[in-house]
């Protein structure tokens, strides 16, 4: 059985990861790796982990590492669509099927429909598929709830929280969440952006397109968490009334109703983490995972999990729920 | 939009149960309902429920229901596929996708290889797709925890566990379970093969084919479990030390290790109703429903839901995981 041979995209921590679970499948093959960043390009692989191919130099030149004829590009760049098209556009050109990391490539049809159907058309145009996964977007708060509504009869909501506890998580992750911010700290981060996880309208679109429910409006509102009492960390000292996290809330409403209701919040000192999708409906039921799916592993193997499956996809701009179901496999 | 039309074949309990779900379904119509049983045979649907089509009369002719020229077929009629090839051949040489809830069906390319591989033929020859689902098999032991590792760079083992108290339950599920039954009584029904849950080796075979994991042998291994004290029921007493329900273990074994291990358990008195999922891997987690789902409605449900995705899939003999990801839908 030969390799599916990969071009890589994008060699941040990200793409790192990604190309070490790579180099971990029997039935995967890394052959050429893509970065705009100069103080990377040039270097081999095997520079940043004994398990990767020194063979494999990163280069700045998207075009030349196309003709390497790889059967699939994983793209794992930026989470914004309109930076990331012209890129998509350029590898289906070749007749190279795209699995993306990209957060709002994963079910754009309504939060950017222009550039959805921009790459639809091409993908189409060129025979091969295009799909946006990760742990979330992609799989954890839309394609898992969604197909686990098979067993119902009826659904009258969904509600889906990530918890997540950020005490023991890098560093940069407490920054990301603000962590130790001022309450005007976190309000001036909140309106820059920062704070914001990207994703979760494009997740209660998923939802409810799968659902055949037709949204009259989204919301998506950031808030911090505070610190109830002084927390104390290696890295930092949050003190009561801080912001120990942040708290964003997504929702999708039909005739006034939040039919669809996502919930993520990351903070120090949350008493628990874990993942939880309640489906109210007929039958009912709430599904847990108790201490929550690590999310960069999880990001990582499940964007590997997805090439298979985007290979064998109809042409096109799709999505986690319209692609070969993904699963592990110890081949590939 | 015009409705989707379907013939339902097999009118017990739960096929008259799916077409009342049919019913309430806006894109989905029964055209016609055929059933082998002389006393049930020349009624109408509306005779079994106020929510039924008073213009279907139950036929004993299945060519002449499929003149109605439906787009689907729901095939409720019994758990052996060795029964139901030959409807299968008959249905789906008329170009109808046949979606069922025989549980033999649900994966059989390892049980009944032979019949398999004859049903994928008559399929694929007629440009039709078949599938057998159900909650259990077809969901909750297999599809979905093979979905379920799409986060996993590494799977080690899976286990999936369905506990149920059938405390509550209707009368003929205890029956079915042995509750009441002496330890003799108990291993005198299990001889004879009426206590089997049928399909738990078939979900295991589906995990392990997803997964890409070559089995050297299964096993499927049923117990009593006892009362421990005496229990009353309404309908029964049990005696300490009786048979209060069963336990049925399936495992998949690889290089002797059990890499799929898959446990049913319905008793009364059974302290606790869930369905579980344990991924041991990389990352690994444990999924839970609290309280289980129910398994009745959620069949029907699903056999409904996955009646768009069978039409859609490619032709031959498929599997939940590789249909069009099934989910509930509005407008289904």
């Amino acid at each position: 059985m030969s390799k599916i041979k990969i071009v890589q995209i994008g060699m941040g921590p990200l793409g790192l990861k990604i190309a070490e679970f790579i180099a971990q499948r029997p039935g995967l093959k890394t052959v050429a790796a893509v970065d705009t960043g100069p103080e990377i390009i040039g270097k081999s692989l095997r520079s940043f982990s004994s398990s990767l191919n020194a063979d494999i130099i990163i280069t700045g030149d998207l075009d030349k590492a196309l003709e390497t004829r790889p059967d699939v590009a994983v793209l794992a760049t930026v989470s914004d669509i309109k930076r990331i098209t012209g890129q998509i556009k350029s590898i289906v050109r070749e007749g190279i099927p795209v699995v993306s990391t990209c957060e709002e490539l994963s079910f754009p049809f309504d939060t950017a429909p222009g550039l959805a159907a921009e790459i639809d058309a091409a993908a189409r145009e060129n025979g091969v598929a295009v799909v946006g996964t990760g742990v979330n977007p992609g799989f954890l708060m839309d394609a898992l709830p969604a197909f686990m509504t098979s067993v119902c009869q009826h659904v009258e909501r969904i509600k889906v929280k990530r918890y997540q506890d950020a005490s023991s998580r890098r560093i940069p992750f407490q920054d990301k969440i603000g962590a130790g911010l001022s309450p005007e700290g976190f309000e001036a981060a909140r309106k820059k952006g920062t704070l914001r996880h990207v994703g979760l309208t494009e997740s209660v679109h998923f939802i409810a397109g799968r659902l055949g429910w037709k949204l009259e409006r989204t919301e998506d509102i950031i808030s911090p968490v505070f610190a109830t009492a002084d927390i104390s960390l290696p890295s930092r000292t949050i003190k009561k009334g801080d912001a120990a996290g942040v708290r964003q809330v997504g929702r999708g409403f039909m005739n006034g109703q939040a039919r669809v209701e996502l919930v993520f919040q990351a903070a120090v000192g949350e008493p628990e983490s874990y993942d939880e999708i309640e489906v109210i409906g007929t039958p009912g039921f709430v599904s847990r995972i108790g201490g929550g799916v690590n999310g960069d592993t999880a990001t990582c193997a499940i964007t590997v999990n997805a090439i298979n499956s985007v290979i064998h996809a109809l042409p096109g701009l799709r999505t986690m729920a319209d692609i070969p179901m993904t699963s592990y496999s110890e081949y590939r």
